[in-house]
């Protein structure tokens, strides 16, 4: 009988062979074989199976057919994926600027209509609304805009704390932990107000993501929208048929 | 000891999986256990975890601590989903129009720079590029220009087969099967020429994709420039942390 693993074991398997194959090209990128990983790393087979096939779905690896597994070099050379969840802070300093951020208003009102039915709250549901820059070498490269429903926040808190990565607000003070997120993928152009707030030309263009966040019971709890500058951040995705 | 199933016998459980999730929304969005799944489809568990897995890592499905796997009701509603590579006029149908394609040019030519380094050409190699556009009701929607290497062409083909996708024409006349593609998410601005070809406004904004697509052996054989003009096609993306 096989035992049943927890999904995250194999997660875990895939995060540290993600790892070291970010860092070294073993083998003409060929990967050891599922026996070879199992017993190095003292896991089952089924495991790294699953682990395998979590890397071969995400691009990091893929199968030639009778000839093993592969890293993809192409795949992990992209400096920054749209699938991936990152700190704005950490994508800048990975395409080489200094980070920084700068918090430009914080404040309590009613819930946008747009994130009220994204996020299926009811009407007039107050929001507490952050907005913040975050900047490359002191340039403003990523504007973003916070929204979170009054009504998850449990505790008392400090403004100071909201000039934090939200995620740690959303952690400390509502007991929630945003597990994914959806985001459109919206082309856009600097109107007067983007201009002034991150230093562009009017007519420029501009990435905007407009993402939900979802906690691990699939509720929504965040609505962000976000203006990415293509000088500084630009994401590859991997596309596959599904 | 287990038998290694091949992983496109995960796949095509995650595919079953996946369409009945898409049409029926069963028991409250819980599936079956996994016992229940594997012996409906004839396999064995461990495939119809792996299959799982799949699932859950493409936000098809969430696991609940303790409680099963239900389906993800906001993912499955996205109607155009980044990181899956549909056909041009499966897009353009998919959002309620009717789709139709129009060749705007058919050249033979040097590949333009940028494609050479992306795709690890020789200097100065021969390009067939097809430049396309995808209508829905009658109104551009979409304009691509498909960039692919003379030199991948294994035999005669008239100028009519550029009309078909061009995933049909490097199947048949190159022996070339896309497995995946990796592309560059850009923010855009119409341009006289664009606004020309797409009838639109110069100074709108506009979608670029700049996709390299890979064959099974994870070659580079394809290079496409894609302008999506978000009142037609506008994508959404899966975000979570690798």
């Amino acid at each position: 009988m096989v035992i049943q693993r927890p999904a995250s074991l194999a997660k875990s398997v895939a995060s540290v062979l993600r790892e070291r194959l970010k860092n070294r090209y073993v083998n003409g990128g060929r990967l050891p074989s599922e026996p070879e990983i199992a017993s190095e790393l003292g896991v089952s087979r089924g495991t790294v199976r699953q682990a395998l096939t979590i890397l071969e779905r995400e691009g990091t690896v893929f199968r030639r057919q009778g000839s093993g597994t592969y890293a993809n070099q192409y795949v992990l050379r992209i400096p920054a994926r749209a699938e991936s969840a990152y700190e704005f802070t950490e994508l800048i300093s990975q395409a080489g600027y200094q980070a920084s951020i700068q918090v430009v208003a914080i404040e309590t009102t009613c819930m946008p209509d747009e994130a009220l039915e994204l996020m299926s709250l009811p009407p007039a549901a107050e929001a507490l609304i952050v907005r913040k820059l975050f900047l490359a070498d002191g340039k403003p490269a990523i504007y973003c805009t916070d929204m979170l429903p009054r009504s998850i926040i449990l505790a008392e808190y400090a403004s100071s704390e909201l000039h934090q990565p939200i995620f740690e607000f959303l952690e400390r003070r509502c007991g929630q932990t945003i597990s994914h997120c959806v985001a459109e993928i919206i082309p856009e152009v600097v109107d007067e107000t983007l201009a002034h707030l991150l230093d562009m030309a009017p007519g420029r263009p501009l990435l905007r993501f407009d993402e939900i966040g979802f906690n691990g019971s699939n509720q929504p709890v965040l609505f962000s929208r976000v203006y990415y500058r293509d000088q500084y951040v630009r994401f590859s995705i991997l596309r596959k048929k599904m």
